[in-house]
């Protein structure tokens, strides 16, 4: 994924809307919970059976609700200097020592309750 | 990004884990929102100014809620064989043609009401 | 229900402590979510049957996220002069214009798409 | 509040719909966040003053979307046999020891922190 063209796609569409001044952190937080809200309204009253077959039906809608969440996501990380492929590796190990195989495997028990 | 190794050990956790069985597209979405709220907690009663100033101050815990969003979202792409790419790429074409730059400029409202 | 009183003791524990500078519409709309998703947490990774019998075992837990949303909410209402319980039945009155009966039976389908 | 009331006319809605069937404890907290993100989706970008003000103009449809997630909520704690008003008032006692006024006092922190 060239991750850097997709960021400066963003910064172009933000900049030319002249719309910095409305991104601080605390905003595009608030917006990703949103984009992520209308991605979960797909499902609301599904059951997993339906959602399964929901979300082929209406993939085009779905990958417009993830591309949403993206997109602030990657802003957020590009805004504040994060590396996101390094922030995702990172967390990726601490999320394997959290929830050991062995003790994971086939339940879905918090790390704290392990 | 090397999306692809991303996926991968994205698929390598969860199956280590039997975990399938838990990540239907509904499951999924949920733990979208959940994690965005985790990040959004950060700044709940933050002043604009303040969240600025926290985001760079708390960058790696924030750094791990950005990465916990992520890894749902591109697992969710995966499952459903969307290309995620492709997906922010249309999007931000589309986000193009529904704010027009000069109409956009320098208010924050919804295209419903340009 | 003793509104009034409910009302009241919120007041007093807010003031007590000198938070309405961190109790604008915003920040009070933001804790709505993300009590309410503590609330979701509960049935993240469960089945519909099993969320049925996570609420009876942990209802004492869930009666407390229930309340933490409620507070937040009455907070709200109650800052902006709205008769909370006006709003309810008002919304209830437009909610059964949406969603005939004849039309909603049976189907979860939104209004728009009845 | 006449809670009683509010109840009953909760459960006719939903049972001349057919809808007890997609109204398990999962899908009604789902629902809860769902409203409680349009509420937020009206301060998306507001600054902490203009959220104040917005409040105010659009008063009537800030009532709707705190309606809408209250009525989720009633149903809710009605369907797991939760007296609302006891585990609010409950719930009060326990934030009340959580936030001891002295040290909570004109600061934010979380309890965990205090």
């Amino acid at each position: 994924m060239d991750l850097a063209n997709i960021q400066r796609r963003i910064r172009e569409f933000r900049d030319a809307r002249d719309w910095m001044q409305f991104h601080n952190p605390k905003n595009l937080a608030i917006s990703i919970v949103l984009e992520a809200t209308e991605l979960l309204e797909h499902f609301q009253w599904k059951s997993p059976d339906e959602s399964e077959a929901h979300a082929k039906a209406a993939r085009d809608d779905i990958a417009d609700e993830i591309a949403d969440v993206s997109v602030y996501l990657i802003e957020l990380a590009d805004n504040l200097g994060i590396d996101l492929e390094q922030a995702i590796l990172r967390k990726l190990d601490k999320n394997a020592a959290k929830y050991p195989a062995e003790k994971s495997k086939g339940n879905a028990k918090k790390y704290t309750e392990l």
